[in-house]
């Protein structure tokens, strides 16, 4: 079976494809540490959701103060479901895309804007930076996917 | 690397594979559009969630009336968060279903009434039509992505 | 075309691309009993969102009391959301992985104990199982996301 897994590896030896392999395992990544940080400002701020979470500040009502919401938990909370919103359609149509044989300079371009832009939008939502800022970086990626989303049903269209 | 290119090409060239492709990045622009609603809904109900977004309407007690929820905001968030909930398996199983070789015209039917169900779910859900109307069309694209997977297991299972 | 299609099955047939696409398919069927537990929940406790989804009830006062949120349901919720954050990472970098030419034990070692842990979270999550078991079974399958995700960029890094 070394030949199939030749041909396997061929997939991962194109450029284009390495190049959406990279960029899409950093915005995942990138996606990921928005649980730590969510988790860092929920045991800051002492604010949980679930009772059992509390457990270890003791029982009854001393615990139960530590069940509410905090406006910085909330922000993380925000910008997580963000990126899903936003990351979930580049995975899917960057891969297509990928895979629709477009020129590897043009490839990069569409994944480090993308990316890139991601990367603003986190630290934008979070400082908090002053609006356009967050709305420009997310219009900015948003985009980007549109255009790969272009490139795709230009290139496979089959309804 | 032409060589390795035209293999690639190969994967989009294939019916399936191309029909899979058109669906998955139409369904995924539905589903980005859901952002593009909620922010026209907050900008016309004036129902924001970030201090930041309401700096533009003045200072203090005139921006902070704007912080507020809105049903019809809440009823696009919903729709968009039952959007990810189901498009997400449906891209994923709906890939390698494309990759388990199934009939073309089994595969369109499974892509085209899942596509269709979807876009009823989202004017079920906007208008909103009565139920049973948002609930028939989630079982309909739900139980065509459980078909989906069941011939994924049947083909490719390996535990 | 069917010397295409061949080629497209030679990727099925591969070992470790057959075994990510089980376990990527019944790690995203266990997400979608998360959408049956919540409709389950809503209609047991009463508790619905959406005013057409309580008409069933009557009219007016009598089933507008039915609009409000249940603790039960919102566990669930919470789950699903957390699956979300979870398998679509898993989905993306476990894809990726599976191309990137790792070892079938080392391959199967991942995905097994991502799918394992998850299930174990959903459990942990839904009786409720005191801390640290639902932050542990979170920490294994994040851990094992990161581990592929280096495999990933150590394979196929291309910036």
């Amino acid at each position: 079976r070394s030949g199939e897994m030749a041909k396997l590896t061929q997939l991962i030896d194109n450029e284009v494809f390495r190049a959406y392999a990279t960029y899409a395992t950093i915005v995942l990544l990138k996606m990921m540490l928005m649980s730590l940080i969510t988790a860092y400002f929920r045991i800051t701020r002492k604010a949980f959701v679930n009772p059992e979470d509390t457990a270890s500040f003791g029982k009854g009502e001393s615990a139960k103060k530590y069940l509410r919401t905090d406006p910085d938990v909330e922000r993380v909370r925000r910008g997580h479901l963000n990126d899903l919103e936003n990351i979930v359609p580049f995975l899917g149509i960057g891969l297509l895309y990928a895979l629709s044989g477009p020129e590897l300079s043009t490839a990069l371009l569409h994944f480090r804007i993308f990316v890139g832009a991601r990367i603003v939008h986190t630290f934008a939502y979070l400082i908090p930076l002053p609006q356009p800022g967050r709305g420009l970086s997310w219009a900015v990626a948003y985009t980007v996917t549109i255009s790969m989303a272009y490139k795709v049903l230009k290139t496979a269209l089959y309804l």
